[in-house]
């Protein structure tokens, strides 16, 4: 019996050390309209990307922050989609508040892509154990 | 051994398989005195709880967000008192904020319910694998 | 068979009964510049680590709220330093926001320590099973 225990604590150490030595996988939250937090925003994925290449970061965008993805209008439309280019970089907007504002895809940024709920996909990379990191002042 | 391991193996998988398929459960956190806070935080319980009515949702407010919750004071008062009917939809203030800002329960929405503490209920959620949204800007 | 299930779901239910048992650890992320912020903050960590005093707290400070640490601008440098003092509260400013600030490590309040990266140290204490709160309006 106390081989199958041993057993047992022995398999979920070796679960719990994989975990520990896979690459960081980062969701963050922005939603407000202030351009000092899409800087910021994005200053963070830039930094963190090139420090750890082999992470995952994620940006979603929603309720407040539709100016950030938007061509006519972003402060960091050009490093957001030089950022986009990389594999392990992604930007969504979430289609319900691109709705709300009456925007159409062909006005946001190249490469941003979007999800049709933003907060159900932050939810959704938490549950498989992304790290949470929400942006604003 | 090896069909011990491969039992704990489908055992483990079947958990995960599970938690997959539960619906959401997600806490949100509101500190903000920013009426436009207060009404997005609205906008996002009112429509996830439409999309997902399955899941469970947890409005916290503390910190600077007594206003929200008062009955004089709220800019979402109606709403929040539709939406608190709701069982799978619950609102909650700390006790700490109310004592803190001499706010007698009389003066609170009808349906908010209180917790000593709005940190300690946020974390406890967590702990329970609910997912976290920060509301503000 | 049988009975190696029900060794395994005992098994599991003793680490999930052991887990809630255990104390709470949070981490508060600060990138704030308002000094309200800095004070609630403040007030979160005394007020909890006065109510939990087996838990632990680290407030993790970046990107816009370098002057919460700095011993000239700091508004809550009297409380920040006291409750450094505490074994188990623990202050952190990001040297990359310290680098990009030109800030020295003699301008920092005493008994605030620094990590490479903010962000990262967040991460990894939700890695860890942390809870996360972002403090901000």
């Amino acid at each position: 019996m106390k081989n199958y225990i041993n057993l047992i604590i022995a398999f979920l150490i070796s679960i719990s050390t994989f975990a520990q030595e896979k690459p960081v996988k980062i969701v963050f939250d922005v939603t407000s309209n202030d351009t000092i937090v899409h800087q910021s925003t994005i200053r963070h994925v830039k930094a963190m990307s090139k420090a750890y290449p082999e992470s995952e970061f994620e940006v979603v965008m929603y309720s407040g922050s539709i100016d950030m993805v938007l061509k006519e209008k972003s402060s960091v439309a050009f490093d957001l989609e030089v950022l986009a280019k990389n594999e392990n970089i992604t930007f969504v907007i979430c289609e319900g508040t691109m709705k709300r504002h009456k925007i159409d895809a062909s006005e946001i940024i190249p490469g941003v892509t979007s999800v049709p709920d933003g907060i159900l996909e932050i939810i959704q990379k938490q549950a498989e154990g992304w790290g949470y990191i929400k942006e604003g002042q």
